[in-house]
């Protein structure tokens, strides 16, 4: 066999992150690897402890090449402080795609100085204004991606447009779709509520190859409700919407188990039901969705959460293996090609080919009524 | 009796708002009648339909009085339109507390018309530069008032620290609580995340009286967490989340209900762990979190969901009835008098006397890495 590092899927993984890493990372590409024949991995950490590891993990150990890294970024640590350790195993993870020895980079270490190092190290694809942080949430009618997650608290119209681009293509490599339907996070469905920003968005994605795809606005429990199958929205708003629906499904969850072991009648209860409690459990179990991407960048970069075991690894692997078997970013570009953003942008991020045939970011501005405002309730 | 719409404690009711209104209104009024003794109200709508309704309705009888109203605003009514409308019983229940002949208004009754009109006919609080909507949510800890939900859908530093203001003192009436703990909904927790809109909130509530109850910022799971009691931010994020909350445990509902109706087992399992299951249940009763609540405005108004029962309307009545015998809006005017906002802001509505001494939004911006961007995951 030939340099595993060469190989066209090799993942560079960060061995160091993550509460219970190098342990559970090792773990993780051990199940990787029986998922992945075709995978090849750069493990990069404490090379001796790493070599120690992989004794005990005969498939992992077939698959991976060791690159010894002396730092290790904390979880504490501000992505500032990260960016000055050049031996960190998160840095080296990122250098190695930067030179061509991986297609990606899997990490459950720090997420602010993930992405920071991504943007800076890996820099974002011609004709990507922003990257972006993207992830699946559960819904009732499967599988929704989100994004932005936070990469960007801020964003114009280009952003969004970008978002939705890169969700689309999101949803057709890793979720396998043909034609995911597209919606805009609004305070309201009709097309005169919300911001301008995102009005505006909603006139260029009509105007765009992605009409057909492309829904309208969605609110917020349509999320949940499985309207569309990407929802784009900015940084500050989709990392709102994100945690709040994580933690009113986490209460929920909590209710439940304080009905079922409150005596032991409920626990005989729960004994009937487990099936389909499992069922849910399953469903939403935070390993499934585990792996929130930074797309938009020169490489495909996985986050896994911090505090995941060796499934919710994998399953973030299994993540970045399909962006890399898929071509993401060949997606990404084709896309981008299409409408009119594969170079970069110059000084007005918003000026848009179809914006400006659309005009809808230059019409005056409503009256003094309130016809654009929300309804709640 | 003296003319009860010239009661302290009198309520204008807009009796044709609603999917089931008159009935459900008058049905409403014969429970409120009940635990607010001291209440009166003048029942505004079709007269002759209102009288014969009453007659059924002894107690709501006793203390209404009946106002004729021609028109009525509908469900999908434009604002626009609804301001047009002189006579509808939207706009003759706001008149009545621009006259004095009531100190509040409920209504069941289009979301975005009642927003408008009484923004428009009612006027702001002096002092307050935009009206807020407020609403209650569960959490672990028990109930969270959130605002803005979707009046403001931009707002500024001024703004946010009104809804702090505004979000204490309803935490104080219609909770009881003598002192709330605050947040500002962020990305993060650390103090250099978010936009500067927020972080310069923060600034003013930490120099303001309000600085012993602020906690700082929290993030979307902190609400149904039960972090703080007041969870501030602006419009479209409040939206946003409330939204997006409500889905989670909606979906989680449905799902509960699948797996207890999957069998004749299930079903037997159902029966044992009913009494925990109904707690459940009554806790997220949507009726209990039934009234938006407008505040910020010259008068106490309440918006009631449109597709609610008689219950959820006397719950928007008890809420409204909170605020009018706890000097709501008396309370505010004193606050902000503290903060130095009882007067009508200039121009630049983003000068505050606290942000001015603590120069927050004036500090030059970090560099061009990512310490204030945020960590999803």
């Amino acid at each position: 066999m030939s340099d595993p590092s060469r190989a066209r899927y090799a993942l560079a993984i960060d061995a160091m992150g993550g509460d219970q890493a190098p342990d559970m990372v090792i773990d993780g590409l051990e199940l990787a690897a029986e998922r992945h024949p075709e995978a090849r991995f750069l493990l990069i950490g404490d090379e001796p402890k790493l070599t120690a590891l992989l004794r005990k993990r005969r498939r992992a150990q077939a698959v991976c090449t060791v690159l010894h890294a002396t730092e290790v970024v904390t979880g504490d640590m501000k992505p500032t402080a990260a960016l000055r350790l050049r031996k960190s195993s998160m840095r080296v993870a990122i250098d190695a795609v930067v030179a061509g020895d991986a297609a990606g980079v899997v990490s459950a270490g720090n997420t602010g100085a993930l992405l920071t190092l991504s943007k800076i190290v890996l820099k974002s694809l011609p004709g990507i204004d922003r990257p972006a942080m993207a992830a699946i949430a559960p819904s009732r009618r499967g599988d929704v991606v989100m994004l932005d997650l936070g990469a960007n608290v801020q964003c114009d119209v280009r952003n969004l447009v970008e978002f939705a681009v890169m969700g689309d293509v999101f949803a057709r490599t890793v979720l396998g779709l043909t034609a995911p339907t597209i919606g805009l996070l609004n305070v309201g469905s009709e097309d005169l509520k919300g911001v301008d920003t995102v009005r505006d968005a909603a006139e260029v994605l009509r105007a765009s190859h992605l009409a057909p795809q492309f829904h309208g606005f969605v609110e917020g429990h349509d999320i949940a409700g499985g309207t569309v199958d990407v929802v784009v929205t900015d940084g500050f708003t989709g990392n709102v919407a994100l945690k709040t629906g994580e933690g009113a499904l986490k209460l929920m969850g909590e209710f439940m188990k304080m009905v079922f072991t409150s005596g032991l009648i409920a626990k005989i209860a729960y004994l009937l039901v487990r099936p389909g409690l499992d069922r849910l459990r399953e469903w939403l179990d935070p390993r499934r969705y585990n792996g929130a991407v930074m797309v938009g960048l020169n490489g495909v970069v996985v986050k896994s959460h911090g505090g995941t075991d060796a499934q919710g690894f994998a399953h973030a692997v299994d993540v970045a293996m399909d962006m890399v078997v898929h071509r993401f970013n060949d997606r990404i570009r084709d896309d981008l090609a299409r409408l009119g953003l594969d170079k970069r942008g110059g000084t007005d991020k918003n000026k848009l080919p179809a914006a400006e045939a659309n005009a809808g970011g230059d019409a005056p501005p409503l009256s003094a009524t309130d016809d654009n405002q929300l309804a709640t309730a």
